[in-house]
């Protein structure tokens, strides 16, 4: 296998404007490998559940060939629980419930069948449980992605500043690149976060897009305006897994290919929108997918000549 | 002439986090005929200053073009004068003091030789005021433009249905397209809104682009992340007087033309956010245009090959 991908596997309640759904399959690491199975024929899981975890789910993820040897199920205890109410706009949300459970005494255990693993991406957790991951793996991947928050530069600044230097792809929103930098502009803020240790960061901009960025590029990919939107939970998980998930099939990480791999993740993203939890991402076809990255094609491509 | 743009003509005191000035040169008909004027040999104004609007001012968009026959100037009286304070994250501001002065009693004229005019501007004014102009150019022009505000759906609602089912093209931000259609969904809303006379619709997003809408397509232009924004006062008038002076320019108002004239908008919108005021529209060179355009080429160009 040539993805290994950590992170939550939990449960969600989510409330939207629209509609309220309890105990929804979530966590990060289940949307970045269910996402990125519709790109590689296998990968590695590493996560913690608590034995309330539905068995199903793991079959149903295993027969995508996400393999679970680095997942643990704690017998006896809780799976991660967060619940959140997403304002009007869809676009932001409130935090209502946060039940770390499993999550609170996690340590990630890299199986030696991962080992070789060319893509990791590394889902928003305790930076320091991410830094145990990339320590237990004895050859530095290809080409590792990182997903954080504005929780762990509030609380954990050292150690987040720690695992930048050991990455290669950080992903991350608007206003947590502003704060990581301690800049307004996006493209000081990009600058500045370069010179932590990530050599590509994308910005996430949620209905707005998003910004990938590197030394001396810049590329913007759009959102697809939707119709519909049903839940946003899920979404900036679901698009680092298509971005990896791409990678990972092309073997090629230039700054072109991750422009493709940004509309990929895009893509994928716009379906997670379109129900509650992972739901579209456990039906979609290649050729839904397809159409979708037509969609985006169709959504920004024009061309222009210039005058003398 | 072929161009014809209403609007007001101005002077706006600005205070941003960084920077403020008083009494700069502003108006939506200075911004958009200077915008225009990069790309048409001439255009005609509608609009009302005092006697304190500077003759030096007048005398260079004259050189650029920009006929003033229906330009009133009013002796003794005052040209309209906005002041406004920008949020930190420059995307948003409140308005501290509106002077409508001249403005207050405006009744445009439009001289029999703009009556010719193929493409019309109406830049954000009451829309009653907006109707005057219409109503006194007996060939209906190619294509005509407006540009609105949320001050107007609150204020005259019953004035604006009339007036958007004169045009072709509505121009307005994301939360006034929500406000107007009742809808959140972007979607829904330009449905809503191309069923109440305009046959394409532009939401600006400031910093987060801008979308073209016709009943069949969308087209989502990036903004071009800036390094620096000093200003972006005028940035919608520039967005629309580029916008129509390309379209004006070349004649075709195709769609896919008018997403090269979406493009050229953006383009020219990222130079006004550059300075106060419409000073860089002043400077410009189509050098400086040209590889603007090609920065946002590149910020957007993909090619991405499908799967079977």
């Amino acid at each position: 296998m040539n993805l290994i991908a950590v992170g939550t596997v939990a449960f969600d309640s989510i409330e939207t404007p629209f509609a309220k759904q309890d105990r929804v399959i979530g966590g990060a690491a289940t949307y970045i490998t269910l996402a990125a199975s519709h790109f590689i024929k296998s990968s590695g899981l590493i996560s913690v559940v608590g034995d309330d975890f539905p068995q199903d789910m793991l079959d149903e993820m295993a027969s995508r060939g996400i393999n679970q040897e680095g997942l643990q199920i704690k017998q006896g205890e809780k799976s991660f629980f967060w619940a959140g109410k997403y304002h009007f706009d869809l676009n932001s949300r409130d935090t209502l419930i946060t039940d770390l459970n499993v999550l609170a005494t996690f340590n990630p255990v890299v199986p030696a069948s991962y080992h070789g693993c060319e893509f990791l991406m590394l889902g928003n957790l305790a930076p320091s449980v991410q830094m145990q991951v990339i320590e237990q793996i004895p050859n530095r991947p290809k080409l590792v992605v990182l997903d954080t928050m504005n929780f762990w530069m509030d609380s954990a600044l050292e150690d987040l500043h720690a695992v930048l230097k050991k990455i290669d792809v950080l992903t991350i929103n608007d206003e947590e690149a502003r704060q990581l930098a301690g800049e307004y502009s996006l493209v000081k803020a990009a600058r500045k976060i370069l010179t932590m240790g990530p050599k590509y960061l994308i910005i996430k901009k949620g209905e707005h897009g998003a910004l990938l960025f590197d030394e001396h590029n810049v590329f913007y990919a759009p959102a697809l305006p939707l119709e519909e939107v049903a839940d946003p939970t899920g979404a900036g998980d679901t698009f680092a897994g298509g971005f990896i998930g791409y990678l990972a099939k092309t073997q090629n990480i230039s700054f072109e290919n991750m422009k493709r791999a940004v509309i990929v993740g895009s893509a994928m993203a716009s379906f997670t929108c379109e129900k509650f939890g992972p739901a579209r991402l456990l039906e979609l076809t290649q050729e839904e997918i397809n159409d979708r990255i037509e969609q985006f094609v169709a959504l920004t491509e024009f061309e222009i000549a210039l005058e003398d």
